[in-house]
């Protein structure tokens, strides 16, 4: 006897079943042809690529393995994908011939060895789109009418979503604005804390100013960047927590800070509060604020996308400018973009939620600079498939979305061929059918027929054969009767449960019961 | 600076472009709504799995990992799926109140970990379907129909393309009928030559009877199964051989045999010649040479899968039973079928081939027991879609297969969101149109169009704007005029390779030139 294997998933896997899989299906033929419509083609990368390909641009850097299943093959380091745009720089600086301005769509899975939670799966889809080769902010503007006309095509209305765009540049130039605001010498002694803070030891006395290196900065920017990334979960004061020394989050857990002085708080959050209501609002505070290089030409960029917009008829109600949109990921450099789902839906636990993010991008310049050493400019946006797809369950949750066959029962075995005649004389009508193939008596395989939510069974027996005629009954029924019916019984004797019709009526008949449901 | 990366990809892996993408995802739905139309729900299991849930049944034991991709995840074996079949086992014994019969399809790459060959990838997509909780011949039966009615709904028609099935359970009593020429001592010498033959060592004298167990006697069988598996590659002569001691390849390498004697070989060489040219031949044949049971039984199967065949009009000229279908699997138990596309087609080398195999399956009534103890009926196909993938690409590639959008092209680059105007107006009428963002002049804006098969560029300047005209230009004119037209000079003229439209009939002048090619 063999040892016997436990039927299980890896933690953070899960199987999709029929009616997720359908609309999933259904959601990203809708994408799809938004996408299509708007000139991009497809271009499918593998699961597998190398490790140093893939490089390290994970919002969260403290991950095992860095956040990727990693495996080693031929005495190489391989990898699966763990997103779309990797792969993207890597098709960019391979295949040089392709036409620029390159428009590329990409759907399918991508994995994380993150740490599982509800929701968040190591295995999930995303749809991505890129432009590549364009500095134009047309591109960035485009990305935004794109997300909007998709959310649309899937039946969420203005006003039930919103798309929050930013600039990179301008966050930059406010937190420059607020390095300036120190010394040299304090600036090196802010960094030194941050770093023990992090590394949770005492300041280096040793450790001396060249130590600090352009990384090191960076990383520190960062640091502040994610903070600002957290408005929403934490509100203002956890902002000026977390940019001070720290803060300790409702499960008690302690998170160090940036290590930042109040005067250089003050711009940060300034920005932070800028109204944001309307691009109008957002673009003249900014332009009061702003008073770095660098951030002025974020805003001018975000100018010249308000336009694009507002010609395009993409107001206010579909796209504003949002200073809390950061996005995590280190490789962005000008224009980001977010979009929420701002209409109320129920959580699995029947609880009133706030639906949030959905898909998201921006421009990023430099990444594909890794591969070919010369800048090409690219600018993308990937929707969160499976996020996305709760919520469009809320919105087709009373539609009919399987089509479920009809299933041809079996009373008599040995007339087996007789009834596997009729589910195909139902299929050449273009009617789904399905010849019941267990072994269970007709009153099992009603009940099958049940769980299957399948709308009519076809059964015959000696009686049916010997009069040359067919029973069909309209499982439906039951469920309709139970609902909104007024007159009962007189819709009972107009819509009988069932019908016998000649055998030659086969396919008339079920195309009778079935235009009840219509 | 940082240290550039080469942009390349695994051995074994491959991009795919646009026009495969867009053939294949035609190809996929094409069967995808067969499946449907015979009942089949889609389940989707994720790409990793548990090592030992997946098990090991690929046909070819002796690669690196057991031919899979595997890796170490929070201390447990995990791997990336390998068929699509193991994954549904598991489903299975995961989700016991599952309808059944179940009838489920998935789609969707696998992995396996195989030396990397021209056509042969280590990611590849496969289309499964599955009948579970069944062991009616009438499932077998279905499989081969729905197999024709694949490949028909995307062109192949008879003739073209040949279902060939056996059963295993005839294979396995011809071999036994085999082993039974022999004493129990000669068959003893006989598995010990065998073996030490593998492991290249010689015969070992303290070997004992007992020693040879059911798994070393199945193993045994297993590989003449595989050797028969062979007849295509190297003919009745080459079969001979390897059912002896053994055979030298073209490349010199020599593959030990199965050390059977000529007595022994007989029964089997005479079930290989069998005529299979149609069903009735065959089962007339079988049923002369097969004496053992379990053989017999095999042989009434494939008699009831016949009747049903026939009743149901697939005859001959689509679905034959053929010796020469073994499958590699080892967890097959009885029917087992392949589909063939007999028509010839040129390969990469622009060389005349007959395509082959480009589907198969069979049943598999042991294969769940892994997981839940209790035997499961079942029976699977699965479409080799890559291979398919070539074959459908010579009957399409006279279609014009990719939805290519218009370009809006920019002359004059203040004019941003006039043009944007006329993309968006364009994609409102239901035409894909796309603006173009990059910086070069019109010329290099044309070319770029034609680079991607563009049909039509509507091009606007001061001269335009100044009229309030848009100028259409017919890319395809050119290629068409190099064809079939007799009278050019006329064509021409009925045809202008570029328009005047007035700027507000944009949509109906790119309908009038989108019309010229339908």
């Amino acid at each position: 006897m063999k040892r016997q294997v436990k039927a299980r998933l890896p933690r953070g896997f899960r199987d999709i079943f029929s009616d997720n899989y359908k609309l999933r299906l259904q959601m990203i033929n809708t994408i799809r042809e938004v996408y299509e419509s708007y000139g991009f083609i497809p271009i499918e990368t593998p699961a597998v690529e190398f490790v140093d390909v893939l490089g390290k641009f994970l919002p969260d850097s403290d991950q095992p393995d860095g956040g990727v299943f990693a495996f080693r093959v031929d005495d190489r380091w391989l990898a699966l994908r763990y997103d779309l745009t990797a792969p993207l720089s890597r098709i960019v600086a391979m295949y040089k011939d392709l036409p620029k301005p390159l428009r590329r769509y990409q759907v399918g899975p991508v994995w994380r060895l993150e740490k599982p939670a509800p929701g968040r799966y190591r295995e999930f889809y995303q749809f991505d789109i890129d432009i590549i080769g364009t500095d134009s902010m047309a591109a960035d503007a485009e990305m935004c009418m794109i997300l909007c006309d998709s959310l649309e095509a899937l039946g969420f209305e203005p006003g039930t979503y919103i798309i929050k765009a930013s600039n990179r540049k301008i966050l930059n130039g406010i937190i420059d604005m607020s390095m300036q605001a120190l010394s040299e010498n304090e600036y090196i002694k802010q960094v030194l804390s941050w770093m023990a803070a992090k590394s949770k030891s005492k300041p280096s006395a040793e450790l001396k100013k060249t130590e600090i290196t352009p990384a090191i900065k960076l990383e520190h920017k960062l640091d502040i960047m994610r903070c600002i990334d957290k408005l929403d979960r934490v509100g203002l004061e956890g902002i000026q927590q977390l940019l001070e020394k720290g803060r300790k989050d409702e499960t008690g857990d302690f998170k160090s800070g940036c290590f930042l002085s109040q005067k250089q708080i003050k711009p940060i959050l300034e920005f932070l509060k800028i109204d944001c209501s309307n691009r109008e609002k957002f673009l003249n505070s900014v332009s009061d604020l702003i008073t770095e290089e660098h951030g002025k030409e974020g805003l001018d960029e975000l100018k010249e996308m308000d336009e694009i917009l507002s010609t395009a008829g993409y107001n206010d109600n579909r796209v504003i400018f949002d200073t809390q949109v950061v996005r995590g990921l280190t490789y962005y450099t000008g224009p980001v973009y977010e979009a929420f789902l701002t209409v109320k839906t129920t959580d699995e636990k029947g609880k009133s939620v706030q639906f949030g993010s959905v898909a998201g991008g921006g421009r990023y310049d430099d990444l594909i600079q890794r591969f070919t050493g010369q800048k090409i400019p690219a600018t993308g946006t990937s929707i969160g498939i499976d996020r996305l797809l709760v919520a469009y369950q809320n919105i087709k949750k009373n539609e009919l979305t399987s089509s479920t066959p009809v299933l041809v029962t079996v009373m008599d075995r040995p007339r087996l061929t007789d009834y596997q005649k009729m589910a195909q004389e139902l299929r050449q009508a273009g009617i789904s059918a399905e010849l019941y193939l267990g072994k269970k008596g007709i009153g099992a395989q009603i009940k099958y027929a049940d769980q299957r939510q399948i709308p009519v069974a076809v059964i015959a027996g000696e009686d049916e054969f010997n009069k040359g005629e067919v029973t069909l009954k309209d499982l439906r029924l039951g469920t309709r009767l139970s609902g909104e019916i007024a007159d009962r019984d007189k819709w009972r004797k107009d819509q009988p449960a069932q019908i016998q019709v000649p055998r030659d009526k086969l396919v008339e008949g079920v195309k009778e019961i079935l235009g009840r449901y219509r």
